[in-house]
């Protein structure tokens, strides 16, 4: 299994003793909103701290399945959810119930750090589509071509890590018509600045749809997600989170619920922000004379190309922190496609979102 | 992947609408103590909402490498801890590092229902050893006699789930001595009743040790576990953390810190009611003529054979349930060496043990 190569950045960063511009972060500056923590609070004082359900408290679950039909205008019926702790066990749920041991999965490179990971943790294989010359565009015709007797299921992400790019609704409705299973990681929805957002349940119902709280609600630390299944999967991923984690932690259930119901003002103000900073990094960035080539529309990553100065994202993004102060993530991190690229979060104030941006561009200047 | 039986048996009885005696649940009754509760509420208002370190806070990693010293005299580097969602993610980890498609583990029978799905979901195979005849231990001389070149690890647990037995040190000594990793699943320590209990660590350094808040600190909804692993070992166990979990639940953790550092006198407590109401189960059910094999010294479980009136212990939780209104647990959930027997828990008022108790005394009586 690989290491995250931005974790080694990011504890040469604390390792400097100088202050240092996080830009490689992954992960809302902002606290969880106030209506949130009470809920949580309350849940707990009421003695709220015992097992759950396996699938979630019915509270939560319904929530859940009225966010699809107002966001979405879908209709998720809540006996097909299961909430989890965190994203990224809904993601292994999800795997463990469509993959078995030679089979195969395909997904886009670049691609979030773990995906390859889930796949191989079960003996499974990902099978890596370049999305570099589509606009970062999962091209449901490539995917066609790819498709042999041991694929089992295609895993989109949008809006995508490390891209910030939203999968165009023609590209999910062809790919919802090759009569495959999709994953789809929705965790950065809420998070969207151009356009429409779109969930894959509205193309088709053979799809396990993963979100979260994680993103646009701040809450990370948490640990709360959940996934929703077809009708005759739900069962077999009952089981396995039975399990494998037994149920979501109780308290975050409960602040759930809040997020779903009391904090849509929180998550719009914070998503305004996020946009203005958006608009800022692009600016910096283009300022600084380095080049975007797919606009992102979505979470808080861009990703810049430096093949011009390095062959190694890794060591350049080491370079940087050393000479600049300010850290970065890795294109590495994501698949060979973005080897050469690295990716800047704007999870960050808009001085530092300026200034770090500004001193990177001054050092790459240097480079060339 | 099975499903828990346990959880057919709870469906029912919810679904009776007539108040049940909940003989088969598997947490403690209590709530979570007050200091642990405001510790976490503490942290959520101070802003710790956020992803921690993968291994864990190190405030927590620290106090529990100073709860090993302090409660059995062993050291137990902090950098050796990995800090989890629950202690079931702490045992998919734990099978994930030592495992893989193919190879074998080693375990008793009857086990912990979710042993064995853990090594089948990495296509790994458990060998099971039957202890019913050994009162309910691992005796290492069979565990070698099992031994092949595929396998990789054997796994115990002790006070045990079902049985409530703990395993004694001269096998522990012995387990030890046989050049396995040994998992050891002690996420039932605290709640020890006679004799002394004792850490797999004692005996070596080639252990996984499982370890947890869920029961001792009745804090089973909080999600929250570890696993001290061998050094060589950590940074796969850290790894794997990263992809499939990212981190455990930020608030627990540092409720967590509180349980091991101020919660004492409320663990002893509790403690001391499990004790006096293991005494008051054991007594009824003597009283009642229902023969329990092995007098159980930890967590809060008794098993009894059942198999002079029955040969399906599934059928015959149901049929106790539907004529006394009494849940309890089919044995054949944890194997087939006790899918005769039914396992009762103690993590109820006195009185409903005494009244579940009697109640299902008489049925069997006119089974007979």
């Amino acid at each position: 299994m690989q290491p995250f190569l931005v974790m080694d950045i990011l504890e040469a960063a604390n390792a400097m003793g100088t202050p240092v511009i996080h830009l490689e972060v992954g992960e809302p500056d902002f606290d969880t909103p106030e209506c949130i923590q009470e809920a949580a609070i309350k849940a707990m004082q009421s003695g709220r701290t015992h097992y759950t359900h396996s699938l979630g408290i019915p509270e939560l679950r319904e929530a859940i399945a009225r966010h699809y039909h107002a966001t979405y205008g879908v209709r998720v019926d809540p006996e097909q959810v299961l909430v989890t702790a965190g994203s990224s066990p809904a993601l292994l749920i999800a795997f463990g119930v469509l993959l078995d041991a030679g089979s195969e999965i395909i997904m886009t490179d670049p691609y979030y750090a773990c995906y390859p990971n889930f796949a191989t943790f079960i003996d499974a294989c990902p099978r890596l589509i370049p999305t570099r010359g589509d606009g970062f565009q999962l091209d449901p015709d490539k995917v066609k071509i790819a498709m042999n007797e041991r694929t089992r299921a295609v895993l989109v992400n949008s809006p995508g890590n490390p891209t910030g790019v939203c999968l165009d609704p023609e590209h999910m409705r062809g790919l919802s018509e090759l009569g495959l299973p999709i994953i789809s990681d929705e965790i950065y929805h809420g998070l969207v600045y151009e356009g429409e957002q779109h969930t894959m349940l509205e193309f088709t119902d053979n799809t396990i749809v993963v979100g979260g709280f994680s993103k646009a609600y701040a809450m990370t630390g948490w640990r709360l997600g959940w996934a929703v299944f077809p009708k005759d999967l739900i069962r077999a991923a009952q089981k396995m989170q039975q399990n494998l984690i037994i149920c979501a932690p109780a308290p975050a259930q409960w602040a759930g619920v809040s997020a779903l119901t009391e904090a849509g003002p929180d998550v719009e103000r914070m998503r305004l922000v996020f946009a203005q900073r958006r608009e800022i990094m692009l600016d910096a960035l283009a300022a600084s004379g380095l080049q975007v080539e797919v606009r992102p529309n979505g979470a808080f990553y861009v990703l810049v190309n430096m093949e011009d100065v390095t062959d190694d994202s890794y060591r350049l993004a080491f370079d940087i922190l050393k000479n600049t102060g300010v850290g970065v993530t890795p294109g590495k991190d994501f698949g060979p496609a973005t080897g050469r690229y690295i990716r800047f979060s704007y999870a960050n104030s808009e001085d530092n979102i300026r200034e770090g941006v500004r001193r990177v561009g001054e050092y790459i200047g240097k480079l060339r």
